[in-house]
């Protein structure tokens, strides 16, 4: 993956110049950023300068690339890739919104440069998550009478009675009262987010993130219009000085947040913050989406904003496809009463209903118990790994910015993530630097790792030198 | 279900309230209608007037309708209700967008007042679309060990690459050529929808709508904020001095439109008109949005923008809710090839992906002709449920606005189908009036009707009986 082969038909300079491309398209090089200098590439890939100049060129010419006199080569813009790509193209640029770089970028994610999981990875692997009861779930829905029946129809707008009464007692036990009508189905967390955005904002609003944050949300809210106002997350939760002052000069519609298992931090929720953030909910009338997506994992008694406040100002979201088949799509949302004709009125404007099938599997492996011995394996597994992983991490000179917990650790690797997350897809690793947690993907030394996916020695050694060679 | 019960513990009064609520929560009485006079009411509910005014008294204590002297009861609009209700749930109502009448008023469709299949849904009748290969097709997927491995993984982001090769050689049948990289998979035809309107769409754009057309395309588009400009639905197309006319003056973004049995009229679309919408769509650069939701029944060579075009400037959309199972929820769109990374991440920020088992199971029903042969025979039953519907809709004194064909018929029924609608919605039947097909909700006498569940003689005598009633 890392070489350019001399055997290959393709001259070396298309093929150094196609390898970029794979970049800008995925969004590993962004627009603005230089290219390495003709030098440091030469060198890099064992070709010579001309080479370099020739791919340089040929970039440049497509409209990827511009040349800066006396500055290098830089990514262009989309849109102005397509305007030097011809005029057609150009104006369908034009008309569209910009691209939503954050979303690219997550896209990036599914086309591995390997097949295996990755360390940059946000999902536990694929032979953690197999397990028999899933399989026999589809089997048992897909055999029964009702099922073929209940094909032929739209499913109920809310989703399948079944389900959201399984997870209505599954809440429960986390100390969350909803009812059934009180949930609200949808195709994975994902979607229960977009609804509640979609339907919560219109553009202009301001909304909190949480910074560090998820790239998808902030992508998602900038789509939306939304003006996004980054709250720092402390160990303890979300800052509540930022929040409050927030709540004062900008009257912010919601705030996104994630209690348990921050993702990327690991960090928790604590009572006094928990208590705190949801009093200025109240006063300053602003909604908590509470992400749980990984909650799953955690203890029952963790501190949850939507446990406190009863689901008055908050909305709990959370999925399955951290714990169990990613590819099943199901989501779910406890919401506030007032809200639920709304989210319902989005729900249906964007997918109609959701499909039945997934939905009664799964509440058949509620009702068995098999999601919670599943999630229980999970998470001694995760343990393990965790253990493994954070020790290979110090041997090779890395800090945890946050102590070690869940599935993610935010580390600080002392060089540009993202100069160094360039470097290792070039020799086949996907990372998550930190740009990517941030609103602004501002750059710098941190970066998220899955404790499951690196386990590897040869990893952690591929990542210190190649950090070596960047300092 | 039409008559008040004096053997209930409920007073009669509690209980005509509570039916009116049911109206106005499904939105069958939207804000701003007049509730039926005192005297009207107690006529048609066989109680007396003072019960009818204490009904009147409680709705408007909760806050659902308001007395204007000399005028009447009038419901309010949902802000108000909430109001009414109390300050908690006034803000709440304040702070989100205004209500959606016409998903809501769809969504009341879910919440049939018969189990059975009702005159205005827009689906076929379940026991139509039962058919054993969608079955067989379940079961073989869900039992290979590749779907497996498949369920751990998030699917690829344009969906799965057997069923968008398997969609590729259909719509090469119908003359319109996209490979399998130009097609996204969605979750159902509704989703496709919302991402190209997302994506192509900023608030206060001016977007072209087919008049009359789809309630919940009207919905989702001033959801969005657009701006919608109607443009009269004709035998032949749309109206193209209209379209003309609004392309100079607005600048639209974009047009939505059905080529094959267009909803509600089930016109066609002719060649000329075809020829010169695609013209104006390129002079006056916006995008054309083909809704083929229904063209699975029509023959291949029935006339679509896409393959005039050739997908530049047109975007194909489709599913197979209206000929399979609509809880698969499956969908496509065949975009032109610079738009593709748009709508992919609008995708991604939508639903991530979407559930791979439907989509295998398609795959595998398409490679094998086993949905060709399926909608050969949904036609032909088409066509003899049409016969039957058109001669009892005649016989009852109802006129085709338009030439039946496909699946609805767009009738005259003489008297304003909103109030038609509400009077049979009491005797148990489900009537989708001509308001619910225009962007302003106007009333008028027509309303469509679903060929297939029109086939009893005694709904069109209660008709009549209504209608007679009304004049």
């Amino acid at each position: 993956m890392s070489l350019l082969s001399r055997e290959s038909h393709q001259p070396l300079a298309e093929q150094l110049a196609q390898r970029f491309i794979v970049r800008m398209r995925d969004q590993l090089l962004l627009p603005g950023a230089r290219l390495p200098s003709v030098r440091q590439c030469a060198q890099m890939h064992g070709v010579s300068a001309s080479t370099v100049v020739a791919a340089y060129d040929g970039l440049a010419a497509q409209g990827w690339v511009e040349a800066r006199p006396n500055r290098g080569f830089f990514v262009r813009e989309r849109g102005a890739r397509a305007a030097a790509a011809g005029p057609a193209q150009a104006q369908a640029a034009s008309d569209n919104p910009p691209p939503v770089n954050a979303s690219s970028l997550i896209r990036g994610m599914f086309h591995q440069p390997h097949a295996g999981p990755q360390p940059g990875m946000g999902v536990l692997p694929p032979d953690w998550l197999d397990a028999d009861f899933l399989t026999a779930a589809l089997r048992k829905v897909v055999a029964s009478p009702a099922m073929r029946e209940a094909s032929l129809r739209y499913g109920e707008p809310q989703g399948d009675t079944g389900l959201r009464e399984a997870l209505s007692a599954r809440l429960s036990a986390l100390g969350l009262h909803a009812g059934a009508g009180q949930l609200i189905t949808t195709v994975g967390a994902t979607h229960a987010l977009d609804i509640i955005s979609r339907t919560l904002l219109r553009p202009g609003d301001c909304v909190m993130v949480e910074e560090p944050g998820w790239a998808i949300e902030f992508a998602r809210l900038q789509n939306l219009g939304g003006r996004i106002l980054p709250v720092p997350r402390l160990e303890s939760g979300p800052d509540l000085a930022v929040v409050e002052r927030y709540a004062q000069t900008h009257a912010p519609k919601m705030m996104v947040c994630v209690s348990v298992f921050h993702n990327p931090t690991g960090y928790g929720l604590s009572l006094p913050c928990a208590h705190q953030l949801v009093n200025l909910a109240h006063r300053h009338n602003f909604h908590l989406v509470e992400d749980d997506t990984y909650g799953h994992m955690a203890p029952a008694h963790a501190v949850r904003l939507s446990v406190l406040d009863g689901l008055q100002k908050t909305i709990h979201v959370s999925g399955f496809a951290k714990v169990l088949a990613p590819s099943w799509r199901v989501g779910y949302m406890a919401v506030p009463v007032d809200l639920k004709e709304s989210f319902l009125d989005t729900k249906l404007l964007s997918t109609l209903t959701t499909p039945v099938l997934f939905e009664k599997a799964l509440a058949l492996c509620l009702a068995q118990g098999a999601i919670r011995r599943h999630t229980e394996r999970l998470s001694q597994l995760l343990d393990a790994a965790r253990n493994r992983s954070v020790k290979l991490a110090l041997d090779h000179g890395c800090q945890f910015v946050a102590p070690p917990q869940g599935l993610f650790g935010w580390v600080d690797v002392g060089v540009d993530t993202d100069a160094l997350a360039l470097r290792m897809h070039d020799a086949g690793y996907l990372l998550a630097p930190g740009s990517l947690f941030h609103a602004d993907r501002r750059p710098g030394a941190l970066m998220r790792v899955n404790f499951a996916t690196t386990q590897d020695d040869a990893f952690w050694r591929a990542l210190a030198r190649m950090r070596d060679a960047l300092r």
